[in-house]
């Protein structure tokens, strides 16, 4: 494809879902550029990136002049035009049903009942400079020990991966968000084996493509320690 | 396909999005059978369907043994398995790409937004027993006008359908949802010619499939009207 650009992405590595076409992309080599939206500086909001995404959300990607928004549609795109392994989207029919499924239900379950223990742990604290509501947080934990629960008994089951043999969009969006209240200190798999070991498989299928997405998350746990 | 069984679809027409997966099959003339689950007598709860699917919701797909839960994974495998033509989900990577952007957005802002607005003005006071909430509707109303608002700029803008120039699985989830405010006797598009326009496209296109699969929102309208 000559006169081809390399495929842009907007991101901010502290942002679950642009962290999932982050090591999409870097772990199975496609060549891409980051263009870093710093959310906590209000980079969404300037009059570029918002005609670029009139939601002011990351990650956005631009393909060679197309403009695509929401993680989801990105992921899915990307495995359908760049060599990425079928499996991360598998084109037979009920299996690739089966990743749309779960992405579906992704959408109301494990993102916003992930997202609220952080945003109320480490965020909203942040932000207003005020203490943590204790009762908002046991709501918000009850909610996510529910979606954790069905992780387990509707999905994963006894197979390795989310929705079977192999590691799909799926895993990289549930293991993303799984990860990001590491950034207040809490492991929300503490106590769920079955749930860590599916967390370490990904890690290991991922390789260092995972550590480095989450390098910024880290950071944030580290500075989260070191205020306590 | 000998010894094939025709698709099973678990339904209740008052949902929005079993509505879609209804008027895909009907519209299109795939063969199919309807279970009825009546939301209203708790039958999605009963063992049986709850074997089905744990989270209790509808729609739900029996295709030949294979389960399939969650209505935009169920419509987007029913038009790769069956004789549904190309253009509600298109196979070209860029507008099958803007389909699902549309799809991933609809799941944070259309359906939310105009489902509050009827579950608000219908379904919590019959259930209740009590009046409509006058300031809670209000700002219900408020979080809808940015959704049809953005409907217009960000998705329809000078296009025919969301999507470009056909009609896709988009229009049909998009739509669905609108109509709904319709059971308390509210047209969300009053004031819009511009969505009015598209949502009468919409109708031309669909024929008498989409009166048929409206019928109980229609009685549920004459209901409501009826006890003012």
């Amino acid at each position: 494809m000559a006169g081809r650009k390399i495929p842009e992405v907007y991101l901010d590595l502290l942002s679950q879902p642009c962290r999932a076409v982050h090591i999409l992309l870097s772990h199975n080599k496609v060549p891409f550029t980051v263009r870093t939206v710093a959310l906590r500086k209000g980079e969404n909001k300037t009059p570029e990136f918002t005609r670029l995404n009139p939601m002011q959300k990351v990650p956005v990607l631009v393909d060679n002049g197309f403009v695509l928004t929401e993680s989801v549609a990105i992921l899915k795109y990307l495995v359908t035009k760049y060599s990425i392994p079928q499996h991360w989207y598998p084109s037979q029919a009920e299996r690739r049903a089966k990743v749309d499924e779960y992405i579906s239900w992704h959408h109301t379950n494990t993102r916003p009942h992930t997202a609220k223990v952080f945003l109320m742990e480490v965020l909203f604290p942040r932000m207003t400079g005020s203490a943590v509501d204790g009762v908002k947080l046991e709501r918000a934990l009850a909610e996510l020990k529910e979606t954790l629960d069905r992780l387990e008994s509707m999905f994963l089951k006894r197979q390795p991966f989310l929705c079977g043999d192999d590691i799909t969009l799926a895993d990289l969006l549930a293991v993303c968000e799984l990860m990001q209240p590491l950034g207040g200190d809490r492991d929300v798999l503490s106590d769920r084996p079955k749930l860590q070991q599916w967390r370490s498989r990904i890690q290991s299928a991922l390789g260092e493509s995972f550590d480095q997405s989450h390098s910024v998350l880290y950071k944030v746990r580290e500075n989260f320690k070191s205020k306590l």
